[in-house]
């Protein structure tokens, strides 16, 4: 029987990881949007139902990020039937947690397994990356990979796209810190310097180095000395109020490190166990209390499955 | 009964590897210095013999990076007897091949095992590093911490000092190509610009983060595509006749990538397999014959002990 309606879950991600900046992607568990494709009658990809955005996503083809993959996907297949999509947004909007990325990625899954899978799993990141180019203006691809694939994935290169899955350490927990901010992505862009002298490019060049091999050693401590960003954190984070009081607190607790996710306001905190994962979000909820600014806490595993199906309907 | 005598050997290394920058070196099998460290009983460090070098190291205590490694070592130590330091080149000098490194590596080597092993085989970095200021005005480890370890060590960091050994892959081959040219450590520096473009550092960043994941996954593949630095080469690569033709002929023998080895002139080109190593050694002798320049070609392994003993003498 031929399916009518699949449903997908897509997580949260975290890009712009400390000095993985531009280049480096993780996938949280659990937190993340659900989407749902139906077939139609009437020809074309259409969004007819969105929640948990209070109102504020676009229902136009062209405007929206789960159809705008969609279109791009089913335009390169030759597809020409109808698609209807009902997007649950489980995820704040503009919060750096990868919200437009894990919207179309959660699509893009359930649009394929609606026509049977006619594309392989890593080759949906196309169509998302251009979605991405609506969401922000340039089709990054560091929330894309992670949602779709999980882990934490490297974006070595653009054109060609080269995207490569690491390793994640056994134990490696989350903490992200959401607080309630307007952050614009292109404001972030814009407080970002244009050249870096040489002493920093090889400062983030030796972090992130240092920050794959202990991916795959599973060497905590190299990952906790390598967490450090010379470049964006430096101006982005004056943008955060209690940015830094967050930091200095979590690392005597044992946390590994922590950065800006994605382009703000979220802030991640990397822990080598669940138990510091929430001493740290204890730490964070302090700082932010003081300052009376409200937040949001997710305390996550890495998810490494990235994106599935969660129903077909047939 | 106690040692008289101890003869290492420490082989020569490729710093600068591409996009690691001033961050990551290897070391070569076979190639390289062997030091024998005698006791005497007149106090103090002294190098009575250099052979391999056409007469241009110097004998000076304070001048030669044998003896300038042994005295930072025996001082450290609190150690007055007397040494007296056999230097035998098997490495050109001024090459960038770590030449310097090698000598320094070798003599540690050979007066810790004399001294009874007082220090562990890594805890010998700083007093090599040391030695690198006489030679090169700048305290670097990237050729000491390969020479000394063996296989690909990135240094994340100096202060403090954080040297990580990374995976090599099997079957990993290095073709050394020695134009007969002389450059200048600090002329190849005075080329280098201050500052460089956002866009370059990422890319950098990208390329030796897929590099390290390509070495612990033994992608040659990616390693391949990660063997690109933006940085140092465009402007380095103009000081050597031949470079560019020599990097146009290897791609397509099947080579994964080339670059600076050090500050040059010697261009370093890694191959999947012995028998690609040594035909782009042939297509690099075919360049070099074309422009009449004369270069000494070697074909290796990687190394992956490091510096060891060869002999000692009770």
């Amino acid at each position: 029987m031929e399916k009518q309606k699949v449903t997908a879950f897509a997580p949260a991600t975290v890009a712009n990881v400390s000095c993985g900046f531009d280049i480096l992607g993780f996938a949280i568990e659990d937190l993340g949007d659900k989407v749902s494709v139906s077939l139609s009658e009437t020809p074309g990809v259409r969004v007819v139902k969105i929640e948990g955005d209070k109102g504020k996503l676009p229902y136009e083809t062209e405007k929206n990020t789960c159809s705008v993959a969609v279109k791009a996907m089913v335009d390169d297949l030759g597809y020409t039937g109808g698609l209807e999509i009902e997007l649950y947004k489980g995820l704040p909007l503009g919060s750096g947690m990868g919200s437009s990325a894990a919207s179309a990625v959660a699509a893009l899954m359930a649009t394929n397994a609606l026509l049977g899978n006619p594309y392989e799993k890593k080759d949906l990141l196309p169509f998302g990356i251009e979605s991405e180019r609506i969401a922000c203006g340039a089709g990054h691809a560091d929330n894309i990979s992670p949602s779709l694939l999980g882990g934490f994935v490297l974006i070595r290169e653009y054109t060609p796209l080269d995207v490569i899955p690491l390793h994640v350490p056994r134990g490696l927990y989350c903490t992200l810190v959401h607080p309630h901010l307007e952050l614009n992505t292109s404001d972030s862009r814009s407080v970002l310097r244009r050249n870096v002298s040489l002493q920093d490019a090889t400062t983030q060049s030796g972090n992130i180095a240092g920050l794959v091999a202990g991916l795959f050693q599973e060497d905590m401590a190299l990952i906790s000395r390598s967490l450090n960003d010379v470049i964006a954190e430096p101006s982005r984070s004056i943008l955060i109020p209690g940015y830094d009081e967050v930091k200095e607190g979590i690392i005597p607790a044992g946390a590994l490190g922590c950065g800006i996710s994605g382009s703000g306001p979220t802030m991640f905190i990397l822990s080598p166990t669940e138990e510091i994962a929430w001493e740290v979000s204890r730490i964070s909820q302090q700082v932010f209390d003081k300052i009376q600014l409200p937040i949001d806490l997710y305390v996550s595993a890495i998810n490494t499955r990235g994106a599935y199906i969660i129903e077909e309907e047939i």
